[in-house]
């Protein structure tokens, strides 16, 4: 799966991009989402309305925009020593930072865009998380992740029941780890 | 769990949501969604606009309960001898709709409800159906379903990759319930 990125790192437009999107996220310190508007978002930016409208179409895609970029993860996931305790410690945080009231706006921006674009970028992020924890198993020498599985056995229902349902708590959290990997990845030496 | 209904049949909250929903229907048919405001809607269900305003608050709930209504299934699941081959038909189904363009126009709007009341009824609908499929398992001498496991195992996969990936193929609707329900529910005299 392959994360498609919107713009080019440098450039104009790149600077333009990074500019609207910081507006974006000051003026969401300051205000409410409902009060937003696209002129407000443009002055702000330091960019003309026009060039917004271009870009974006309108202010769903462009909070949606956003949205992803803050669901983008900060880091490679932690390395605790074992694929299984890797996705464990993931999935925890992963739980913990989407059932979050910042965490949940952001995906019902998300799914707003009537691209679905923005949603798959999402599932493609969550994606390198998984595989750069698989990649690092195989490098251990532990059998690595079938990244498809553990979609749909841990982070589909994690997100599942944080949308329709209330949010998986830790022992959730680990039970649908290990249905993922039974029995997989005691510690060496442990 | 209990699904909530918002308002109990009969009487005439009962007859003024049943005409603002038809309104809201008919509407839907005639113009883009983008295009409803909530006095276009009063005057087609023949209340006054603060009538609405006063019982959904905004358009967005408003959309969003009648984006419920449409997601209750409309009948039992279908019997077809055993828990396995009913779940599969019932999956297959609940792939389909919800991945049809009015399924995922629905679940937005469900999602888009900021009470995440409407998410959990929706969900609520999907547990009854389950709920159905191992009651009559039961009833013909099968074991009865285990409905979380199945919500994580074959509902959860489906609406995360609708929503975030691509809509399961039947092969992979298949997949999810052999995982669900090894081996189990050949048909008797089969």
């Amino acid at each position: 799966m392959v994360v498609k990125e919107r713009v080019r790192p440098g450039g104009r437009s790149a600077r333009i991009q990074a500019s609207v999107h910081a507006a974006v996220d000051a003026l969401l310190e300051q205000m409410d989402r409902a009060e937003l508007t696209i002129p407000v978002i443009a002055e702000r930016a330091g960019v003309t309305p026009s060039t917004i409208y271009r870009r974006w179409g309108n202010l769903g895609e462009l909070l949606s925009d956003v949205a992803v970029k803050r669901l983008r993860p900060a880091a490679e996931p932690a390395d605790t020593g074992t694929a299984k305790s890797d996705l464990l410690a993931w999935a925890e945080q992963y739980a913990e930072e989407m059932s979050s009231e910042v965490g949940r706006a952001m995906i019902r921006d998300v799914m707003a865009s009537p691209t679905e674009n923005n949603a798959e970028r999402c599932c493609g992020y969550t994606y390198e998380q998984l595989q750069a924890i698989s990649d690092r198993a195989e490098a251990r020498g532990e059998a690595g992740l079938d990244v498809e599985a553990v979609l749909d056995l841990v982070v589909a229902p994690i997100m599942y029941r944080i949308l329709f349902l209330a949010p998986p708590d830790v022992a959730h959290c680990r039970a649908l780890v290990e249905r993922a990997l039974p029995g997989q990845g005691q510690k060496r030496g442990g």
